[in-house]
């Protein structure tokens, strides 16, 4: 037996008890007479002590030789500790050695395994299993193993069942790049990885299930973007014989059950919003509303005079910054500048400060008077000390560039409180989305989704209007979850591939077996897949996901723990029949 | 809303409420003047009727019209019927509906779908979908999530966290064949599909995170034999400054767990046995106890006459069949063709009649006396009315045909009882394999296994001795458990896989990441991995696995469902920088 009891475990009540911890030499104060060494294991520190005293001569001098993290066991007794430890829950004792086995040594590690570490990224990822002793990093993974128990209680609760769908696959050029998988047995052909369950989810529907669930990791081969993963994990559910109302409450009921299980946090039926409200008021579909700064249109209250950049634009749109006024000239261009930026891409800001006795201070005074710009406050919602941040140009590119704004603006006053949790539907998302260079129409959501009850025919007249059944569950400004109801008739179906600019014989190869399904007795569905990296991460207060998964690739997809991907034998590629291609051919 | 109840829930206290009920049509009933048709879901079956008297001539023709597997939604009321069906939980009552709508239709399905169906596995593995919404199959699927539910709660209750490890690693040519990924963002490199998290579970506790578990996809390019499959799922677990004690019990107790939540079936303490002690009496390293014909090892009691096919065996060893005495000579015959077929490979077969009056009669009197003979049946354990068979040879090959011999005796005896669970610990495995045919040793469960305590030295004098801190958990005759103490040195790690015929460079290229944590404190850790499917499958009472996977693959590794694996496009295989070698090349 290695141990009695772990080392977060001992009390007051533990005095006199001999006891056997294990765990690493967090750290060793040495006073010459009397040695202290802080043992850590996953549930917390103990200390042990050595003394001239109590302790014998040999065992004194190989607790001092002790180094960080070597591995060892004690036998002691529990003893009341003269100055406690009130930041520590075994604070009240320590443990006077009396045995000591080191059952492992350790070199020096390459950072210090501590709360706050002087290891970069780089070396933390290489020594991951370092890095998971750090208190941060191995609460977020019990954080969430603790989230995905209570996904699987309260859905299994509810009826739902957890099926196991396939890895191995079939590729669809559909989409994002799948990863692929050579077949040795079936020579020439490929197995890919699933982007997510969502045919099989559909099939376990038209099979009865009724009610599915399933936590899954998913691939996509894209050129990563930060805090993206080529390997990530979804919460996946579909339901039978549901409208969009049904799931809408299903799965706020699970998200209500998480902020409180988790969280401790009880939230209100949460609100709803169309994607063209989103974007109208927030110039974004998945708003952050923790706080306000709601766009304020512009248009019909400031086109009217001789400012061209206004006059020529589609959109004069505005938001007022609380407090703002008090910025200075040269703070306002700090902010101009950083909206000129390219991954931004404004072309300039207008502004207009809020004085404290109703007057107005703008960048275009020379064009408008001070009732121009009262109107402007009015549809801004501004008060008197804010400062009302005005874009301009073409209607999409203008909201993206505002709505950035807002979000720097609120990052900076301290208006994202990680603490605090407002949920948000986005509903009724267009079906379609057009690819501005190509003239081609794309699935906004995925090929599956059905358009709103008689839209069908609009997809020939006008399918930029069609919108569909299609839903975001937004959490502080993240997309958590999305979904839709599903097309679960064969015509509409094959109506879809059609405009989606599929020729009927690549609809039959990739998907013909779905279209097969749905004639033998589909019946109405639908679900949501919500992506549980990140909702860990938001449920967790933090925005980065890497922190939340044990072993994370880097931005070139690589593991650098181990160091893969890697070359393979020759053999194992004859064996695929593959041959690599020279990079010079 | 398309239900405000399941097809499964009403009951007499419902009679007199106006229901709304979606589902499929299972059966059409037309007397004329009343229709009855029973509508499926999940949940059950609910009568709905149509009657001349209380439903509008319309809905009666339309009722009349709906085919098998229609979907369908019907408002009516609960009434009672008048011929009750005590079979059916809904059985007391019928809906007299008022309004029918077809959701969706359906083609006549490919077999029936009822508990026994006429669809042969070729076709309900390609419809799968269909085969799906038969309850022998939809409640495998529903106890397969109840039992990894359980396995969560269990374990997460004691403590262990899930993690979830990564799914693209690296290729490692030891042990079976690895499904390759190429990498995109890597070329030339490839990533490899898990055949086991081993590796990064061991890293898990290196970092400190004491309990962990996962229920995980694990992949494995084999040729498939009857009820393998390419992608399985393991409940794999890991813990430290553990030893074997601890771990066996770990998972005692979540064996007892599952047997008593999921079967009712309490067990005591479960039996333990060496493999050298299971290789001796049952010949078989998963041995099935539910029964007994334990082996009786002859070679003190056989070999001093002169019958040279025993007196040439290295071993004798027989088994007593309860009440074989009665088989006829024909039968008898019948069963040494049997275990001369090629797959089991024996020579011939002795045996004994223990006839009702203590006398015995061998097929071998001409060499053996009565006196013999007792004691033959003395050291078998046959009782007045057994019948004695007797192999000799070989001793591993003559083991293996006594065990086939035992086993199929037991399931033509009808001792093979489903119901009946008998579980076993398998320990002290050898902790390296010899292969006979290159006289190169392998390890039996993996190079991470740890030798006994103290065994160390004798990998390089008698390696065939050494034995291992491995434990098999077998249940009704099926391994379905595995795991053991693993190294945490690295200079035991180094020197076993120097005795696996790795060169330094070779354990460096592969597993240099776990030697590298092995220098930073790795404590001592174990750990065990269960096979999901199998453990299921015998849990639910039956032994084929594939029942109880959604979506199987055949033996060829194929999905006939979806049709993968497939061909994909030149321009994916470019991207990758890949070709297909041409099979003439």
């Amino acid at each position: 037996m290695y141990r009695s009891h772990t080392c977060g475990e001992l009390r007051k009540t533990h005095i006199g008890t001999k006891v056997i911890l294990s765990g690493w030499v967090q750290k060793v104060r040495d006073k010459g007479f009397v040695v202290w060494i802080d043992l850590r294991d996953r549930y917390g520190i103990t200390q042990l002590v050595f003394d001239e005293q109590r302790t014998t001569a040999t065992l004194l001098s190989e607790g001092r030789k002790l180094g960080r993290e070597f591995v060892i066991q004690i036998h002691g007794e529990v003893i009341e500790r003269t100055s406690k430890n009130p930041q520590l829950s075994t604070g009240d004792i320590e443990i006077l050695v009396s045995e000591l086995k080191v059952l492992n040594q350790s070199l020096l590690p390459p950072f210090t395994i501590e709360d706050e570490t002087d290891g970069g990224t780089d070396l933390r990822m290489k020594y991951r299993y370092l890095d998971i002793r750090r208190n941060p990093v191995k609460n977020n993974l019990i954080f969430r193993s603790k989230v995905a128990m209570e996904v699987r209680k309260y859905l299994s609760d509810e009826g739902f069942i957890e099926v196991e769908t396939p890895y191995l696959i079939k590729s669809t050029p559909e989409g994002a790049r799948d990863f692929v998988v050579p077949s040795r047995m079936n020579q020439g052909q490929f197995y890919a990885l699933p982007q997510s369950p969502q045919t099989f989810k559909q099939l376990l529907m038209i099979g009865g299930l009724d009610k599915y669930f399933q936590i899954v990791k998913c691939f996509r081969d894209e050129d990563l973007r930060a805090d993206r993963q080529p390997e990530f994990t979804q919460i996946d559910c579909e339901m039978a014989f549901v409208e969009q109302e049904d799931v809408l409450n299903a799965f706020e009921g699970l998200t209500r059950h998480l902020l409180k299980e988790i969280r401790g946090i009880e939230v209100e039926k949460f609100p709803r919003m169309t994607y063209d409200e989103a974007m109208r008021i927030y110039g974004n579909d998945k708003p952050d509303i923790r706080f306000d700064m709601r766009f304020g249109e512009l248009n019909a209250v400031a086109r009217h005079k001789d400012f061209q950049v206004f006059n020529s634009a589609e959109l004069v749109v505005g938001i007022a910054v609380p407090g703002g006024a008090t910025l200075t000239r040269k703070e306002i261009d700090g902010l101009t500048n950083w909206l000129r930026r390219p991954q931004i891409g404004a072309k300039g800001m207008v502004y207009v400060r809020c004085n404290e006795d109703g007057s107005f201070k703008s960048s275009v005074d020379k064009f408008y008077d001070q009732e121009d710009l009262k109107k402007w406050a009015e549809a801004t919602q501004a008060k008197a000390g804010d400062l009302i941040c005005i874009l301009s140009g073409e209607t999409m590119s203008t909201r993206a560039q505002l709505s950035a704004l807002r979000m720097e603006m609120a990052e900076r006053l301290g208006l994202r409180n990680p603490e605090e949790f407002a949920p948000l539907w986005v509903i009724d998302f267009p079906l379609l989305e057009k690819d501005e260079e190509t003239g081609d129409y794309h699935a906004m959501h995925h090929p599956f989704t059905s358009p709103k009850p008689g839209q069908l025919a609009l997809l020939d007249t006008d399918p930029d209007a069609v919108r569909a059944n299609a839903y975001d569950l937004v959490l502080n400004g993240n997309e958590i979850g999305g979904g839709s109801i599903r097309i679960h008739d064969k015509k509409v179906q094959a109506s879809m591939f059609r405009h989606l600019g599929f020729t009927e014989e690549e609809a039959r190869a990739q998907f013909g077996f779905l279209m097969d399904a749905f004639q033998y007795g589909a019946p109405p569905h639908g679900g949501i897949a919500f992506g549980l990296d990140r909702l860990v991460a938001i449920l967790g207060g933090q925005e980065t996901i890497r922190d939340f998964i044990a072993f994370p690739k880097n931005n070139s997809g690589r593991d650098v723990m181990i160091d893969a991907p890697a070359p393979i034998d020759e053999a194992q590629l004859e064996e695929l029949n593959l041959r690599l291609v020279d990079n010079e051919e």
